[in-house]
């Protein structure tokens, strides 16, 4: 008779159920359940630190999350007898499906629309054209610098595969280190840099897949660009769809009616959606749900309730925080896997070595493109206040050299099975990768603040930075009690309802796209998927008066 | 040279990235990207329709999430050829890990506790003597009855986690069908149950472990009752603590000072930890988390800033919202798997016996407690306004027969191993137990919402629902321009601060305890945790003005 085992089981699953989070952890189930605990644990004790270290000049969250997640492992290190540091193994998976996309939604969310799109050239010749030479530069020099130390058997796929991982600006550090509101400019450039720089990485790795990169004709190179921009494209208007099915869908069915958890669901479900599809067809999930949160609350955000508004807004920004913060300390962690670094332990100098030289490839590679491309860029600019100063070229160079969480992702999946490193070679680089985004993510991360003060004099970049009371980079002045700025808090965005404003807004010559986007923004895109002045705005319950009549109230207010 | 290969693999990681969601499927990666993508698209399904159907007096959210879940798997089943009708393996660690605890512990968030602890000792009554009632007569029908019909190799704990399984109310199928604002007295009485039998479940597979249940001694029946009340009592403060930890550093830290996104993560994070620390401590995890819920809508939520109040309400609620659907659509989706009918398609008339042996069980194990109990409940009341009257008995009775995913879950972890069955014994629960789950979600779900109209005359359910307009069940007014009504939405919460509200209070004599209870809340616990009355209320951001004085402003408002 089985059964009191039978139960033991199920009464000890009822008791204790398991939390594996999608590792391949091999500890039993009681041990994950303790694990999953210390996690939480960590993370509310990064953000109790963290808040009580705002007023610090140098640190932010997500060192503070880094620096917790290394004492942690260190902790667990020493009293697990060096046989393990790490909570959880890191999981690929958990990175790109379940962390990822909250924070460039909301990233895309918050943007200050008018500021990334005034820029958007700009953007994409850094994201498109900057990250292929970067490529170039770190993989040509990994070649030929790595194949004369014998660090073990990587062959070209791997050295390609460097180049592609250190080209990339991770988009979550750029979010940690850079004000949108104190520095507008930078932010937009470096954070867009990386989302767009998503799409060219995809575009390399099946291009390093298709073509023999040594022996490139120029057909080949048309068909690459010709890929870079069917990507991008399809990407872009995959994410802006899913935000207007979302804006139409809520507008139509009016779920303001009743339930402002139905209009919630929906936006998260359907940016999670967007995502997942872009995955499915092989496209830049990055770049669509980027453009997704961007749609969203230009329309989206418009068509719900005041209630909603606040929700959304909020819970977009706390989900994203939650991730950022679960990354760093995670990547904190993970850092001192023993196992890792076991490989190296006897010739620790050549693992220096070979972070210093990735370290010196992502400087060289990087300053390779910012300086020609903002000169490139500059000289389309006929006003001297738009071009790129050489302080700011200074600032986007060094504010795009960190590699976090999406470098190491990328490194785990090509240089190890399984979790675990075999070949020296393979332990070689993923030692190194940890040593160079440690590195890159803490001192240049910490550096940053400080030389945006330096570079940028306090006139310039706000004078709110002086103040006693540094707003922090989350701290996001909602529109709640009739105050009617909303997620595009640029200037000027009553133009054509206050035909005063418009007159400024056409004295400035750069304008002249985003004035005809504005006229057909409004004469066809408004009165179909709502947006502010085509939704009647009352704060509470904005929506509810427009009860009885469904079609769109286009041409008043 | 395998560079290509791994580039391939790396780009197609990149590319297509995976989405595995705790399941053990043997599919492609592609594969499951696909199903979430078509499961992301049902729950948006769901509540589009949910929404359209939303004036009919019958349907609910749930039982349109099941019908989609049985339709989508139909369709499955066809177009598969009969080989497969599920996009994803039933997984208990994602059943309890993940999507439980946010509907468990905004349901404590959101009840009305002055509602809730006015029937504390009845609901107790309920939850566990109720259930042990409930059990013994369901384990012994089971025994008796099974063992004739020939069901396969079915022992003693078989039959006994029958019991268990049967005797448990489903408390997320209940807050489906009663409505808090409708039938307050009801709601809590049956949700409250729902709750409270999590912790006698506990117990009785504690028991079923450590007791021969047919010989069972005075001193082990006082041991079972002592585990009850310890596991309950520990439960509840652990519970507590987490919810006045939360307080608390919200509270001293200040976190209104800046970021709203703290605060939001504190909550979360401290709600699910203590979720997590209840499983550790082999507690009741839902008994856990409701207490949490109801403390952290006590103090905590008075402690943040006017928007994170907002965001909080509503993200807990869209949380518990998706995590319902979730959890129907993919019951729906289970129940047509064919594997699990395989075994049973040849004597199809006894899985119907079975099925309908256990409805039969089910409704007698609840009326052989309801009654008894209530008319003992009702001999402690004073007042006739106050007892329980046999219409809402009745009401009482039917409203918690139904069984839904907690049920199957737990009957998959006792009846299959890895997701399959294999003794025919096993696969006639199986299938019996869905049935049971289906039938008494659909049926009886259905038959409630009018049987609640029938038995409770309009005048005493509110004149509400005879609007145009019903309130759905999520509709919470939440306090947002000066309107002062909180979590805690009962009445005579000023009593304290308004001598006319107190008399008031007075004259009504069970309020005495609640009386008490005021007093060292306004002496004690709220100078420390803080909570209304308690930080200065101020529209926008009603922390704001106590910065410079952390210590608690007692005494005064």
């Amino acid at each position: 008779m089985d059964g009191p085992d039978q139960l033991a089981t199920m009464g000890a699953d009822l008791g204790s159920l398991v939390g594996k989070m999608n590792t391949t952890l091999s500890t039993s189930e009681y041990a994950s359940i303790v694990n999953m605990n210390l996690f939480v644990a960590l993370l509310c004790a990064c953000i109790v630190i963290g808040h009580l270290l705002e007023e610090s000049r140098w640190m932010n969250e997500s060192i503070t999350a880094l620096f917790i997640g290394l004492c942690t492992g260190a902790i667990i290190l020493l009293s697990t007898g060096g046989t393990n540091s790490h909570l959880f193994v890191f999981s690929e998976d958990l990175f790109f499906i379940y962390l990822l996309p909250p924070i460039i939604f909301n990233a895309g969310f918050q943007v200050k629309k008018k500021q990334f799109f005034r820029n958007f050239m700009t953007i994409v010749l850094f994201g498109a054209v900057g990250t292929a030479i970067s490529f170039t530069i770190i993989s040509y020099g990994a070649i030929n610098i790595f194949k004369r130390m014998n660090v073990g058997s990587l062959d070209l796929g791997d050295f390609l595969a460097i180049g592609a991982i250190f080209s990339a600006t991770d988009s979550v550090c750029t979010l940690q280190v850079l004000n949108q509101d104190e520095t507008p400019l930078l932010y937009s450039l470096v954070f867009g840099e990386g989302v767009v720089n998503d799409a060219t990485s995809v575009v390399i790795f099946n291009a390093v897949q298709n073509f023999d990169l040594t022996r490139i004709t120029t057909s080949d190179a048309f068909q690459l660009v010709g890929n870079f921009f069917y990507l991008f494209v399809t990407s872009t208007v995959l994410g802006a769809g899913a935000g207007l099915l979302s804006a139409y869908i809520i507008k139509k069915l009016y779920f303001g009616r009743h339930s402002t958890d139905r209009e919630v669901s929906i936006m998260i479900l359907m940016a999670y959606m967007s995502y997942m599809l872009a995955e499915l067809f092989y496209l830049s999930g990055i770049l669509t749900v980027f453009f997704c949160g961007i749609v969203m609350s230009h329309y989206t955000w418009h068509n719900v309730t005041e209630k909603s508004r606040v929700t959304t807004k909020h819970a977009f920004a706390t989900l994203s925080f939650i991730s950022e913060l679960f990354i760093f300390l995670y990547v904190g962690m993970d850092a001192l896997d023993i196992e890792k670094w076991n490989f190296v332990q006897d010739s620790p100098g050549k693992s220096i070595g070979v972070s210093s030289i990735l370290l010196g490839l992502v400087l060289v590679g990087r300053g390779c493109f910012v300086f020609p491309l903002s000169f490139l860029s500059n000289l389309t600019k006929k006003n001297d206040h738009e071009k790129i100063t050489f302080r700011q070229q200074i600032l986007i160079w060094w504010a795009g050299l960190m590699r976090g969480a999406v470098s190491m992702a990328l490194a785990y999946n090509q240089f190890t099975r399984l979790g675990h490193t075999q070949l020296r070679g393979n332990a070689i680089m993923i030692t190194s990768t940890i040593t160079v985004c440690l590195f890159s993510t803490v001192v240049f991360g910490l550096i940053t603040k400080p030389l945006v003060r330096l570079l940028l004099p306090p006139s310039k970049t706000l004078t709110r930075m002086a103040s006693s009371e540094p707003t922090s980079p989350k701290s996001f002045v909602v529109p709640l009690l009739g105050n009617n700025r909303d997620p595009e808090s640029g200037t000027g965005h009553e133009s054509v309802l206050h035909p005063s404003n418009l007159r400024v807004l056409l004295s400035t010559p750069s304008h002249t796209v985003h004035y005809y986007w504005r006229k057909f923004d409004n004469a066809f895109m408004r009165p179909v998927f709502g947006g502010r002045g085509f939704v009647p705005y009352i704060p509470g319950t904005p929506t509810e008066q427009s009860g009885h009549n469904l079609a769109p109230s286009a041409g008043n207010n």
